[in-house]
Formats: structure tokens, C-alpha cells, sequence
């Protein structure tokens, strides 16, 4: 933790225990299993130092207290957590079959949600060991498990949402022609630290043509006069997610980068004026691409137009075509369309926002007009 | 890459895809599956920017050319992995079913070998797809997939450890007295990277009673006169581990810090020397227990003996009972037994060595007495 927000209590923990219990229940479904990663943070605090091929397996059901099945010699880290005296604890040591020590914390033949990002060489292990038993993506069983953020958790997406806006303030006054991308980017990445993120997931920085491939990092090539730079920035401050997008001109736009970049400005309004409770996530998606597909640019727009952030960067709910749940207040996500012009430059737009009674509130809000950098 | 060492060449990787689809079929599959990590980096040279929800899928089968599937926008940075030419593309874009786009690359009712670190989200996609398929985990249907190195990959391990041995030469020279564990951790990453890592995966220091944890990293507490510190440190180097444990002492040992490294020291060398081709890894594990066991300590050795290294720190063949596999010439393993007496000390020695007709060639070469530091 870097900065003085309350932690979480085992009574923080215990709340969303029952609540992933009830959500569970709900959707017709026996528990939840959850394997090292971000459920089990949200869900326990704990976070083993690696994640390994020895299995650690959070068992939330209705039947039994929430029980964590960790191997020996994790045990006192895992009983060290903020959520510990929420949980009980079983083991089980190196040699032991460890799917026979979690089969008896399970029925036999009921159907589990389980982590998204649980290891196939787990799954596998339980399918085997309970050959009647069933098992659902927790994205897709219960997709809303961690989307509806309470006021604590709003409290820190807002904190790092600021802490990136102060980044973004400060990284437009650095020099940028003749640098690399890297450079610029280890810039980023140290005011994301300076503001107090505890953890810098990605510092994108997209000159040029480079700009063009949405998913470029940062590379050796030197940032030139002219060029337009796609800077998207993010981590985790107080163990909550920001995740932040603008794009500035090297010098004086031309008027097809000028025109480019107000296309994007004016579909992430459209996006971020889609945003009201009771409306499907892929309405945002639609809002923001028909304002590029009617400038011409529907082909050169090649990502959906956003993501959920909560203790990850990316997660549900996603904006994307198909995607038919409705949105919630307190769900929080990245509105951030693009346009890629191969060979040319691109150009991103994003902001975290999220869903109130009223329609959307941003987390980012620095300018969003076209910056011209040095 | 950080030294001069040439780096693979598609023809490599060709070669590791068709040595991965002969095993595959030996062992009665349909073929191997392969998401991001260190099996997709062996295999192909490809190493997404981030692990997520989308899903890349290299799939090897004796009918058709190597096919990796990659969501669109990442296409771009996968056709530039040094693989790329022994692989054929195929991908799928946003708002696309990622197994739909699977499925027809696979047979709907053979079995197949997958990724053990494959995302459960992936598994469940590809079951539901295809509901006559089967699966099993790399680790149980070709354990063997990755453990034999090739003199390349013997070159880096020894490189790897050279370098890990030249960190321990220095590390012993610095002020432990006084210091916090996370300091002299601070330390050792740096000469880790000084002396060629590119990537620092864990520097344990274990001080005192938090030794006898053997999975304690590095914390707050200051190193005493008296202590006893289990340096346990590694990472990568030209893309291969290193992994080696020393246990010194701060100032001279008494009797029984003396005595307990005394053992464990013996043990180590039971271990490697049971190493020899066509002996179960079991019975390593078992060669150095003895020892400990027969000193009294048995209760107090709280994990298997070793584990196997290559493009990780971590990975098959296990040095534990119950593994019967055995030892073939070019696997690469840790040997490192330990004691740990709680609220006391622990001691562990550890060394990479690699099995060769003769039996063990140590890639650790440091001296195994006890080491007084200051």
C-alpha cells in the first residue's frame, strides 16, 4: 500500500465470500474455486509469492466454511493474509496427490465456477478426481463477480486514475524528438511509480508507424518531428488498476493527423455518452465505432472499445460486439477506441470511467484535445 | 540476450515442433497444444507482451504444418518471433468465438496434450467446442517434452550457473551484520544482473528463524551476529535458469549450526551423487532424505529434493517420491535439501547439476562448507 486508504479487514474479505457464495447459487452452480490470481486476492488478500504447478485452491460453498487448500510449506504465508481469519486452512505436502486432498471439500457431482486463469494441469486434475463434477469459467458463470466496485474500492480506481493524470501532466512537458520510445516510456513508468503505483503494467509508447500496431510497447526506434505518439500507461496504485490513453503530435499536426484524432475524440464522447445503468456493454462498443465506421475508418478501428479494471487492468465486463450484459452502477471500465493507419501512425483515446445513476464519471480527465510536444 | 551466445533459429524450433509431435504420438495423442509460456517460448521463440483472456493456441499435429493461433492484433508481433518461419498463422478478432476458431485445426474426438499453465477459460472453450475431445497436461503426457537439453541449451544452463557462482564470490564479501534481508536480496539482484542475468526471478534471504521458512523471500528483519542466512537466488540468463542456495553464517556457528549444515551438506552429496542415467528421480530425493533422516531430521526436511530447469527455474522432472521417471543424460535438475527447525534456523544447499553417462556435472561449483561472513 502506498498511500493511507484504510486496508481491507477480514470482515471485507467475509462480505465478498457470501457474495460470491450467493452469486454462485444464484447461477445454479455448487461454489466457487478460485486459484491464485486476482479472485483469490479479492476474495482473501492473499497472493502466493509464485504462481507454480503446486495447487492452492480457495473452496467457497454453502455447505462449509470457505476453506483454503495450500501446500505445507505456503501454509504460514497464506495464514499471514489479511483475510486469513476469515478462512479456514487445509494442506496437503510434495508427494501427496493434492486433487485427493481438495476432493472432499467438493460433492461429488455438482458444477463449480473456477478461475478464468486456473492451470488446465489443475483443472484437469479435479476432472479426473471428481469424473461427476462440472466446471464453468467464473467469467462466464459469474461474470459480474468483481464488477460492481463498493465505495473503498471506487475510492482507489480514483486515486489511481489521478495518479495517472498527474503522469500524463508531467510526461507531456518532457522532451520527445530524437529519444527513443523507451526512454519516454521508463519516463512514464517512473511518474507512475513518483504517484504512487506500487506496480507499472505497461508504459506504451507508439511513435510514428509503431503507433499503427494497437498493441506495440516500446521499442528502439527515435521519436521525430512530425510524429504522432500513442502513449497508453497503467498499473496498480493501492492494489486498484488505472489504465490511461492519449495521443500528442511531435510539432504541428498535419490536417489528416488533426482530422484523424478528432474522429477518435469524438467517438470516445460517443462511448463515454452511451454509458447508463441498464444498457448492454456492447451498446458502448456500437456508440463509439459508428462515429469512425461513418468517417470512413470502420476497417482501421481493430479492437473492441474497452474493458473492466478493478485489482487487474483487464477484466469483465468487456465493450464489445455480442456482449449483452447490461451495465450496473459501480461497474468501472476503459472506454478507448483507435484508429490504425498501417504504415502511418495511430491514434487511442481512453479513459477509466464508471457507471452511475446519471450516466458515466471519468476517472481520467486530463484534455482530450490534440497535445502538441516538443 | 545478453551475451554472444547464438541465438535459436527457426530451424531449431522446426526441429523442437517435430521432436514435440513424435513424442505426442508415442504417448497415444492426437497432438499438443500450446499457450503462452515457457512451452510456446521453447517451441516457437514467441512471448506475448502479456498472458490474458485471449487466446493464443499453438497447435502441433502429425496432419497438418505447425498453426499458431493469435487473436488479431497481436498477429503482427507474433509473425516477427524468431519461429516464424517453421509456423503457419492463423488468427481471429474481438467479438469472434477463439474455439470456434480452434476447432477446425483439431480432430473432434482425439486426445491431446495441453499446456499445464493453460487458462482453465481456454480448457472449458476447447471441451465445449469439441465435447469428444480429451485432454491431459503436458506435465503428466510428456513430462519428458522439455527436460533433455541439447548442448545449446547446456551451454546457457552452465552460463547461467557461472554466473549465479560468480554472484555467491561477491555476495560473501558484503556486510550482513546490521543489514535488512531485503538489502542484501537488493544486492544479490544486482550482481545477478551485473553478471549477465536478464531477468531476476527470486533472491531469498532467510535470516535466522525466518530460514527456517523455506519459502520466506526477503523481508524487514536485520541480520544479527549469529545468524544463519540461506541465500537461495536465480533467474535468467541468455533465456535459461540459474537456481543455487547457500546457507552462511554471521560470524563463527555454534555446535549445532555447524552440525545442521554439516548434514544437510552430506545430504547434498548423497543426492548428487545417486544421480546416474536410468535411475528414478525418486531415488535422488531418497539418497539425500536418507541422510537427514537418519540424523534425526527427518521431520524437519519439509519439501521434495529438486526440480528441473531450462527456459524456467521450475519444471519437470521432480526429484520426489512417487517419480518414477528416470534419469536420461541432459536433464537438469536441482539438488537441494534442507533442514528447517522453526523459530531457529534453516539450512539448505542447492545446486543445478546435469545428468551425463557418468552421473552428475554440477553447473554450481561454489564451496559447500560454511561460509562466515561478516
Amino acid at each position: 500500500m502506498t498511500t493511507s486508504v484504510a486496508p481491507f479487514t477480514a470482515d471485507d474479505f467475509a462480505a465478498r465470500q457470501r457474495r460470491a457464495v450467493a452469486a454462485a447459487a444464484d447461477a445454479g452452480l455448487g461454489g466457487v474455486l478460485v486459484t491464485p490470481g486476482p479472485d483469490l486476492v479479492w476474495l482473501t488478500g492473499y497472493q502466493p509469492t509464485a504462481i507454480t504447478e503446486r495447487l492452492t485452491l480457495l473452496v467457497l460453498t454453502p455447505d462449509a466454511p470457505a476453506t483454503l487448500l495450500v501446500p505445507r510449506l505456503e501454509r504460514g504465508d497464506a495464514e499471514a493474509s489479511a483475510g486469513a481469519p476469515a478462512l479456514t486452512f487445509a494442506d496437503w505436502s510434495d508427494g501427496d496427490d493434492p486433487y485427493a486432498a481438495a476432493a472432499p471439500l467438493l460433492r461429488p457431482d455438482a458444477s463449480y465456477g473456477i478461475s478464468d486463469s486456473a492451470w488446465a494441469l489443475h483443472l484437469l486434475g479435479l476432472q479426473d478426481a471428481l469424473p461427476a463434477s462440472s466446471y464453468r469459467s467464473l467469467t462466464h458463470a459469474l461474470p459480474m463477480l468483481r464488477a460492481v466496485k463498493d465505495d473503498a474500492e471506487l475510492a482507489r480506481l480514483a486515486g489511481a486514475g489521478a495518479a495517472a493524470d498527474q503522469a500524463y501532466g508531467e510526461i507531456v512537458d518532457v522532451r520527445f524528438a530524437g529519444r527513443r520510445e523507451l526512454d519516454v516510456a521508463a519516463d512514464l513508468a517512473d511518474l507512475l511509480r513518483r504517484f504512487g503505483h506500487e506496480q507499472v503494467d505497461f508504459t506504451v509508447v507508439g511513435s510514428g508507424p509503431n503507433g499503427a500496431n494497437p498493441h506495440h510497447e516500446a521499442g528502439e526506434r527515435v521519436i521525430e518531428e512530425g510524429d504522432m505518439v500513442v502513449l497508453d500507461f497503467g498499473g496498480l496504485r493501492d492494489g486498484y488498476g488505472s489504465d490511461t490513453t492519449r495521443t500528442v503530435c511531435v510539432g504541428e499536426p498535419t490536417a489528416k493527423q488533426q482530422e484523424v484524432h478528432d474522429v477518435v475524440r469524438a467517438a470516445q464522447q460517443a462511448g463515454v455518452d452511451a454509458v447508463r445503468p441498464g444498457v448492454a456493454c456492447q451498446e458502448i462498443d456500437r456508440a463509439a465505432r459508428a462515429v469512425i465506421t461513418d468517417a470512413g475508418y470502420g476497417p482501421q478501428f481493430l479492437h473492441r472499445v474497452g474493458h473492466g479494471i478493478g485489482v487487474t487492468t483487464h477484466e469483465p465486463p468487456y465493450m464489445v460486439e455480442g456482449e449483452e450484459q447490461e451495465i450496473v452502477p459501480g461497474m468501472c471500465f476503459s472506454v478507448e477506441p483507435g484508429i490504425y493507419l498501417a504504415g502511418e501512425f495511430g491514434v487511442r483515446i481512453e479513459d477509466i470511467v464508471t457507471a452511475t445513476d446519471d450516466g458515466a464519471r471519468r476517472f481520467n480527465t486530463t484534455d482530450h484535445h490534440l497535445r502538441v510536444v516538443s
